[in-house]
């Protein structure tokens, strides 16, 4: 089996590497690259049967009416809430992501940052570059015995919690779902506002949903105790930003962030001001072998529907 | 049973916190303090039946051929390579120092480094300090999967094997002594020559002896292979300056290093000039934790010997 015409939206050439574009072309007749928003598109979706589109791209219930031969709809992403799943559905078109692409990127990232602040690195570096080898005034924390609280205890989540767990942390979560699996394995399950009260790290792991739009509230941050160190790897939406903000001023606690780019320069400048919020650019799920997954799952995932056994299907 | 006169060589009475020094107050008599090199030493220790010296302070046989009350020797260090430790066994005197204070302090530091490189975390801050949060260009590369080298599996190597595999890399070790609590823990044994072929990350984490000076001579920095970043939380005599230099002007490895303050003036001005080399400060010992372990088992030693069961006990 083959597609006959796959409409790539927002998915450059540049996105996958030769060997992937020419896994493609043995299953795929005809490729038409498009760009967001591209007026094209409704055109072009008339007689394909397959849609690939990069990340946050809308798929919408008009664009499924106009494309009656549609049988494959994935997206170069984990994230798929710009996609009418149920409206895919209704048709029997299944939708795919990439989950778990980027776990390992993800959760070593959270670590490397927490650790980065807790042994004080940049001023270790920066004595170290004015041939200053004195350590008086440095001091540092282990991860070892603290409780380390994961919210989200999805492929993430888990990979987080296993790291903590090598490192000794007391490590608890909180998730939508319980996860005896997880819990057998000594990651015990508490209660959201429990968990913020006894936690030292916070590590935010779950997926962005209109349930966890500011997961982080007034009542969250009151919660939490002085000296913990919170890492968002999930967008800011997640996190109440004057309320943040109100925390941040107390400095005692550490707020670390890697989603500056989906957020407003006015924001972003508000949250500068605070020596105890560090920010990143979005490099938590860049490395090199999230990069190969993100291509092999994503093109897996196409030859898997092609062979009647269907992976990473979300709707 | 009390200490009647203990004398304290180069142990500064800020080394202790208050409830320390509370708990000695009750099982020594008399406290005499003298910096390093004092004359008074010979003098003082005629009649002490306690000697307590910090980290390197020699205690030669000549000392306690002057010292016939002398009962207890006690290090506020885990070396003792500056102790005659066969001169006190020969008059039934112990030895005992502070082993595994900072056992989690530097294991977790080994992680911390390695992973701020990894990740890119500098260029990550500096460009988010000029509010640029483009991650182009930028890379990483995760420790999952990846040969994991642990050179000395004494108490510190032990605990940065276990770190390392809750990332789940594959962990392997060379030391003097096979382990096989850790080998059936799936910590595999190879041969030096074999590891430092084979590994993408090296931790040295041996005692320095006379058997490890120049353990990175130009032989093993020839086996050594591109992309391997190289952590060293041991003195640096462990390693061929030259060797190094010569493998650093590639710019094929990456060598971090913390013993700083040990070393000459020269030697790290050579090394500064290599960007593949990263200094520190000596901070890799230095947590809250380690410090309170340090007192904690230095005093407990001291307790443990007059109660009849005396613990790391070295001679």
């Amino acid at each position: 089996m083959v597609f006959k015409k796959a409409l790539f939206v927002n998915i450059s050439e540049s996105a996958l590497d030769k060997d992937y574009w020419h896994k493609l072309d043995s299953i795929i007749e005809k490729k038409i690259f498009l760009p967001k928003d591209s007026p094209s598109i409704m055109e072009e979706i008339k007689d394909a049967d397959c849609l690939l589109v990069g990340f946050a791209i809308p798929v919408t219930n008009e664009m499924l009416d106009a494309a009656p031969k549609l049988r494959y709809i994935g997206t170069l992403a984990v994230a798929y809430h710009k996609i009418d799943t149920a409206a895919a559905r209704k048709r029997q078109i299944p939708v795919t992501n990439i989950a778990g692409y980027c776990s390992d990127s993800v959760a070593e990232f959270v670590m490397a940052v927490v650790l980065n602040e807790l042994r004080q690195l940049d001023e270790g570096k920066k004595r170290a570059s004015t041939h200053n080898y004195d350590f008086a005034g440095m001091s540092a924390s282990e991860i070892r015995g603290k409780i380390f609280a994961v919210f989200g205890l999805g492929t993430i989540g888990k990979r987080t919690a296993e790291i903590a767990q090598g490192f000794g942390a007391d490590v608890r979560y909180w998730s939508k779902n319980r996860k005896p699996d997880y819990e057998s394995r000594g990651v015990k399950y508490m209660d959201k506002d429990e968990l913020l009260k006894v936690a030292d790290f916070i590590s935010l792991n779950f997926s962005q949903t209109p349930e966890t739009e500011k997961f982080l509230d007034e009542s969250a941050f009151a919660k939490i105790k002085p000296g913990t160190m919170i890492v968002n790897t999930v967008p800011m939406e997640t996190v109440d930003l004057g309320a943040l903000e109100n925390r941040l001023k107390k400095g005692d606690i550490t707020f670390i962030l890697d989603h500056s780019d989906e957020m407003k320069q006015e924001d972003l400048d508000r949250l500068h001001k605070y020596k105890n919020c560090i920010i990143y650019p979005p490099i938590a799920f860049i490395s090199k072998e999230a990069r190969v997954n993100k291509q092999r799952i994503f093109v897996d995932n196409i030859k898997n529907f092609l062979d009647g056994d269907p992976t990473n299907v979300v709707n």
